[in-house]
């Protein structure tokens, strides 16, 4: 139930911990961090995970699976790479508990100590780079195209359902490949992905950029990445591609014999998104009734509730119901007929409210003698009545969920751009920060002590220069020297 | 290629592992005891894993996803559960490394040290219950049909490609009832949808049983089992179904407000079928050529193969072949189309076998002309012309593929048959292990001391006592005690 949800404008972070909670999308564990993602929320997830693995198949990739442990010498072999992860990585360091002396419980078996210390995949790079040094010796083994669904732990201080968790959800891509050329296209073919993927599916517009060297992979030569903008105005960074140059193969000694007869090291390019994307999902889109679902993402597309006095009447109803269930579900539609009698249709709407169920249709005994139904879209809270005379009621609800899939996307790109500013000052930057947030494309110098005297400064971090961002001459707002294009600033999660 | 791929007859485990590794399926990683799924074989896996979550789903279980971090006093709470569990776990202590000293590469920060230890899940009861006390209050909570596709860590200190690993995956269904009938029916429920998947989607005939208390899980009242044979004439533990009674409920203290006003613990099961499958996939069908996979599991259920000269040839044929593939693939068949310029049609067709390729297509010049194909079954290894002339290719080949499917199946279930024995006193039991292997029937006197002594003095173990297990008055093979029905031995992996 919706009842005491926060209200996003009095407590944004508020609102959206209560609803992850309430909607029954994912829940705190006993482990500092760690989340339990509960069934409903798990459903949303395995969604996304169809269509991207889709996605991921057609551009020629397949799945395998690499181990959980590294051991911690190979996290070291790609310098800027443990740089990066060594911070906040779990370490197995024992094998074995034993019984404590006291008879009281188990403890850590001193003899069960590891010669070599294991980490918690952060990220995989180094253990798959390892094994692909056995798997390519030619041209003929590259490409080599790769991804794997897995969980993987970042020893995080502060941590938030779904946003930045301990353990994580994510697919990890892994390619390798003959020239520079091709790893790079690569790189931006997954990208391109991703947004792909956002727009269509998460109804989440999203900016298609490269990251500031400062923002960029551990390890990464170059980060290519999709930005989003939440209700909040802050940025969030959906997904990320990117292309690492020689650089893990020159760490684990990949090479390769080339057509022309010659021995090289390979191009690689690694890429990933994870259960992050529920964040953004929720973040994006859903309102102060709770959830709002993109058609193509809802486990659940329709509601039937039925509204009746006495068992006669349901029967009716449930019978007509039935008939509607039969239709939608032939046609690949999603639905559930709720006729629980422990709770009223009043409770039962706030429920798919708070659920974010974009359709529900509700029967009296008025529509039974009318021949009608009443529909209630979640994105527009409007209700309309719809009369089933002479109409494919198919035809009618696959429109009806494109349209809601359509002006949930809509929605969301109209507040991009009225949020997406440009500043030509530091004083004006400063202003819409402060006034406004959202994305502010403005100059930057291209240095790095730059960027990040801006974000001591105002928390806005450079979140990506567009792939699309025209040549302008100007001036870095902070700075004043000369640069080439805008860069897209803003407060992020 | 299976050049050199070592015989069965020869040395069956060498076969095996050689098996794995040539035909693209697994291989060890630098971790200890963890291994890489490749490509080819995590396909297989992943075929598996569809057919298993959408038998779980027409069940009414949903899937969760719950922590990979188990704190070490969660472990404890359940006595036998920790007495079976504790020592062989992974033991996370530390969070972070840091630079070592010398400036060559990293250390564990002792400054990083967990005030409690984690336990790298190696089955996920303890979490799981822990959570369900929240989420269970009433009759109205239950049942609970909860499923979570995770990895999971066991410290096995002798490991197998599939068979005994240290990182596994698997799936673990955790489920809570109102009433100790419903749990023992869920129970039995899920160890029939594991016998159903083994026999039709995997062909593999299994024997479902219950297992004595001394191979029962950690934790349960019962373990549910289903047992199939591999053609060393050695038994495989193919998945398991546990009855947990109250023991993690008031491990947890998990009660519910019952329906008729009072309060009781909850009753619950668990239940898990792993990558082991994968091990007992390979080992049931497969010959000294390679592969066989039943073609509902193949991810790659036919290949075609042009035999030509020169390019002129090869685009007639590949046009023909195109339009097949079209056809086959109209109805759901995997149909790959092998024409590389880099290899003959001999190496391919070595290659396809040990890949276990369910059906080979050979189009050639002649073909063209006759309007026929060649046909060759990976099963049993038969070669045949088939003329196109006036038939449905595509119901053709799916009859085939069917036949192929059942046959592999007789072929198990015949073995079985052959390799199942009744042993009436110890010299005969003996015998029979040691010349022939597979199954023994015998009687035993029901305790765990007759248990442990036989396995002592021969290696087997009571596999399970068969659910269809007729009643009959017998004596113990080895202590000559009563028993009235006989139970199932065998040497096993
Ligand atoms: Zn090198
Ligand atoms: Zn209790």
């Amino acid at each position: 139930m919706s009842k005491g949800l926060p209200k996003r404008s009095e407590d944004y972070s508020l609102w959206y911990n209560e609803l992850v909670k309430r909607a029954d999308l994912a829940e705190n564990s006993a482990v500092r961090g760690c989340m339990v993602i509960k069934p409903y929320g798990y459903s949303i997830w395995e969604k996304m995970q169809a269509e991207l693995d889709r996605m991921f198949k057609e551009t020629g990739h397949t799945n395998a699976y690499f181990p959980l442990f590294i051991p911690k010498s190979y996290l070291s072999k790609e310098a800027s790479h443990v740089e990066g992860f060594a911070k906040e990585c779990a370490v197995v360091t024992h094998y074995r508990l034993k019984n404590s002396e006291d008879g009281k419980g188990v403890v850590v078996d001193p003899d069960a100590k590891l010669e070599e210390e294991l980490i918690v995949r952060p990220t995989s790079e180094t253990v798959i780079w390892s094994t692909y040094k056995n798997w390519i010796q030619s041209y003929r083994d590259l490409p080599l195209l790769v991804n794997q669904w897995a969980n993987v732990v970042r020893w995080e201080m502060r941590t938030r359902l779904f946003l930045r968790t301990t353990e994580f959800l994510w697919q990890e891509g892994h390619t390798a490949h003959a020239s520079k050329e091709e790893a790079i296209a690569e790189t931006v073919q997954m990208m391109n992905v991703y947004a792909q993927f956002a727009e269509e599916f998460m109804a989440l517009p999203v900016v298609k950029g490269v990251k500031s060297e400062n923002e960029r992979f551990a390890g990464a030569e170059d980060t290519y990445c999709i930005e989003a903008l939440m209700q909040d105005g802050k940025a969030l960074q959906a997904g990320t591609s990117h292309f690492l140059g020689q650089n893990f193969a020159k760490a684990f000694d990949v090479k390769f014999a080339t057509k022309e007869g010659g021995l090289d090291h390979v191009w690689g390019t690694s890429w990933g998104v994870s259960t992050r994307l529920m964040g953004a999902l929720i973040m994006a889109h859903s309102d102060d009734n709770g959830l709002v679902l993109p058609p193509k993402l809802a486990p659940i597309q329709v509601v039937i509730v039925p509204i009746y006095k006495g068992e006669e009447e349901l029967q009716k109803i449930s019978e007509k119901a039935h008939d509607i269930m039969k239709q939608l579900r032939r046609v690949g539609i999603t639905v559930k007929f709720d006729d629980r009698d422990t709770h009223k249709p009043g409770w039962k709407f706030a429920e798919y409210e708070l659920k974010g169920v974009p359709l529900r249709i509700a029967m009296g005994p008025r529509d039974l003698e009318n021949n009608t139904v009443e529909l209630a879209r979640r994105d527009t809270l409007t209700k309309s009545t719809l009369s089933l005379e002479g109409i494919s009621i198919t035809d009618y609800i696959l429109d009806l969920l494109d349209e809601i899939q359509a002006t949930i996307y809509s929605k969301a790109l109209n507040f991009r751009t009225e949020m997406t500013s440009e500043a030509n000052s530091w004083e004006e930057f400063q202003e819409i920060l402060e006034s406004k947030g959202g994305f502010i494309a403005a100059h930057w110098d291209g240095t790095t002590e730059t960027e990040e005297k801006i974000k001591e400064l105002t928390k806005a971090t450079i979140r990506c220069i567009p792939i699309d961002a025209k040549e302008e001459e100007g001036a870095c707002i902070l700075t004043g020297k000369p640069s080439n294009k805008r860069v897209l600033f803003a407060r992020a999660y």
